[in-house]
């Protein structure tokens, strides 16, 4: 697996740049990055080649030079997550095969029957966990972006996290749902999505919803949908859900 | 969640039957079953209501009495997983959600480039274990049936397996297949598929398949696909494969 750093900011074929910080620290000193050698980078969501031309093990930094732009490895279409909390080990899981898959972002939701309570000197500790783990997984499977977890205690908060998302469609996932199935849902609706159109997969908790919360997804205009007779566990229902919709549109390698 | 038992032999509604054993021993004994409560059965791959009638808990054995015939909740077509052996709790992992989202059985196959080999010894009580968090998944999941994992140290054991599963198409999951995605391959050869023709999917170990290994699977009409540019993981490849081809199939709820 060749190793990928992750910028912010764009760069240009031809250009160097220096990679210092924990990065630089990685590649100089962990993996002792060797000139001439090869490795990946992403910056701002595009991938390119780059090759070291110089290494200071001592400052704990590499000089790349951009070769060459790689094709596209994120999705086309933007498929977020919107995951009622479970227990830590279990959301780091959703994270990491969600990432793989494809996922856009992740905002993890307290719903009202989520098992797991964070206290808010826990919750930065968990969020920043998540994102290490949504890195690890993007650099791990190629990705072009890191996916971005967020958090969200209370619907308002959810509220203003899809606000922030702009126009897309939310799939609520609903065991309790006989009728809308994801497949004949897609299929309906389907017209050739820009990349400003999101789609939005919301997974709820081991117990389910509460007619509450489903009155407030139907406030945001959440389709109700159903993957069908057998009941996912809320760890395997977003990975499932957002591999399906890929495959629809055509962002599994086409 | 309903409690759910699995029977070889099929029942009929308005019988009366009489679990001991484990299962009688977990129903009288450890979930305590009253009179009058209900459970669902699973009999010859088809799903019932019952109630009880009857607990002896000093024996450990519940009298059932079968009332009504459930909806089909395993999928119409038939999809099995050849899973390259990785680490236990991987396999685990792996046959835990393949079986939730309705995978028909799985064969643990070691790959030439699998980091783990069995002894002989070790591999009973591995195929064992397998086994039950198959058996585990699919109550948890109220499947129809229990998926068999079943194992194989040789290509020619493969062979034997896929001959005893009958007319079916073998899609290897390849990161170096770059041209036939999973949609192309499913939406260009799909036809009404009966019940005798099943779809297996094939998913390498980390290292990915020799080039022995290529030429091995396509004496079996293996056909090479791409699950796109992002490399997924040997533990997360098959649950999105398997859930893509459900769902091209109309198997996610229709």
């Amino acid at each position: 697996m060749m190793p990928r750093v992750f910028w912010d900011n764009p760069v240009q074929v031809g250009e160097t740049v220096v990679v210092s910080g924990d990065d630089g620290h990685h590649f100089a000193r962990v993996l002792r990055a060797k000139v001439g050698e090869q490795l990946s980078v992403a910056a701002a969501g595009l991938g390119y080649l780059a090759v070291v031309r110089g290494v200071d093990a001592a400052a704990g930094s590499v000089e790349l030079e951009v070769t060459r732009q790689l094709d596209a490895r994120d999705p086309f279409n933007k498929i977020y997550l919107i995951q009622a909390l479970a227990k830590a080990d279990k959301v780091d899981g959703i994270v990491q095969r969600c990432t793989e898959v494809g996922v856009a972002g992740v905002l993890v939701y307290e719903s009202a029957r989520s098992v797991v309570r964070l206290t808010s000197s826990k919750r930065s500790a968990r969020v920043a966990r998540w994102n290490k783990v949504a890195k690890e997984a993007a650099i791990q499977c190629q990705r072009d972006t890191i996916p971005l977890v967020d958090h969200a205690s209370t619907f308002a908060a959810v509220y203003t996290w899809l606000e922030d998302h702009g126009p897309c469609q939310v799939l609520l996932l609903d065991e309790a749902e006989r009728a809308q199935t994801l497949r004949t849902w897609l299929q309906a609706t389907y017209a050739p999505i820009t990349e400003e159109m999101a789609t939005i997969v919301v997974v709820g908790p081991e117990g389910g919803w509460t007619d509450d919360e489903r009155r407030a997804w139907s406030t945001v205009k959440a389709q109700s949908i159903t993957l069908g007779p057998r009941i996912l566990r809320t760890e395997t229902a977003g990975v499932v859900a957002i591999a399906a919709v890929l495959y629809e549109y055509g962002d599994l390698g086409g």
